[in-house]
């Protein structure tokens, strides 16, 4: 129905994540719709983060500095990495503005259904981060799904040779959350997990 | 959090239509994890639809031949033309294969809350079509929205002076629709729109 250009960008959005058939032909007209220079600016926008943005050598992060800000910032400790499945999540924890640690990011975890193994997410920067000596505690803060527990169980064992601690975020009911709609596996880690209350 | 960059590129598509700022930030990411040669494929598909695609210089539609391949479809008629909002109303109505006359697009409807006036869309284009004198029948087709309508009985006062037909398209309950959850305006409508049966 379409003209082939028009086809062509519509195919290529609706492969992009969340993105339907229909979100990608709304997409695709917007762009079309857009004054020649907003054009540019989002062509250039997309040619900068591929040009300007790569992974940071420390943490893997995306980041356009050599360092990252995080890994280059002096008043931020060393001594506890946080391993993440994505950049996302490390901005999704500083939100937070309680860990003063350093990041490891993985780009993905371990999934053998999927194809993907250790030697296809930056595990082996990981290892060479904490060999460096300098490491007390390591922070697994993949997510709470299968390949996430147990990317988290395999680095545990890797990095258990090394004199660090090695420790998982909790996961419990989220806060403001009901005990009455949490699925029954939450409900069981928040009863594992939980905490004497000292008064 | 991001840096500059990427903060550019999540700006850009979070103005785009249906993308909040979380998929913003998906798709963003999504753009940096593509090798480099589809990230070029998708800003050569961008910058294709600017320069190769235009609107048909009869019935407005977005088309990469000039006029467009329906405008040139001999086997059309041309005393029927089709009135819509939007290139995207012409690809819907195609998919019936009911329609063989021509379209016309609007590019909008006339919204005076959001400052479109007549001058804004395509009706001095329809007004040049209707006054060539081929035209037999006027089919509004724009939405039934407030907007939809306004615009549709505008143009049906305008092409009065010409000697064509102007019709309304019928708005009723949907096929596989339930009587019990249609709103009461659309099954007024569908009330008013009755039509005998004839046995």
């Amino acid at each position: 129905m379409y003209a082939p250009p028009i086809l062509k960008l519509i195919d290529l959005f609706a492969k992009m994540p969340g993105v339907g058939r229909k979100s990608a032909v709304r997409l695709c007209f917007h762009v079309m719709s857009l004054p020649q220079k907003e054009c540019e600016e989002l062509i250039r926008a997309i040619s900068d983060v591929k040009e300007k943005i790569s992974l940071c050598e420390t943490c893997q992060s995306f980041t356009d500095t050599q360092p990252c800000k995080i890994c280059s910032d002096t008043r931020r400790s060393r001594k506890v990495i946080c391993v993440v499945e994505s950049p996302k999540d490390v901005s999704a924890m500083e939100k937070t503005h309680e860990f003063h640690g350093v990041y490891h990011v993985l780009h993905g975890v371990i999934s053998p259904i999927d194809g993907v193994g250790p030697e296809d997410i930056k595990v082996k920067e990981l290892l060479a981060r904490v060999a460096g000596g300098e490491v007390e505690e390591v922070i697994m803060a993949t997510n709470p799904t299968v390949e996430g527990e147990a990317t988290a169980l395999y680095l545990a064992k890797l990095l258990k040779p090394f004199d660090v601690k090695i420790t998982r975020i909790a996961h419990g009911i989220p806060v403001g959350g009901d005990l009455e709609f949490t699925d029954e596996i939450t409900l069981a880690r928040a009863m594992d997990g939980r905490r004497e209350i000292t008064v």
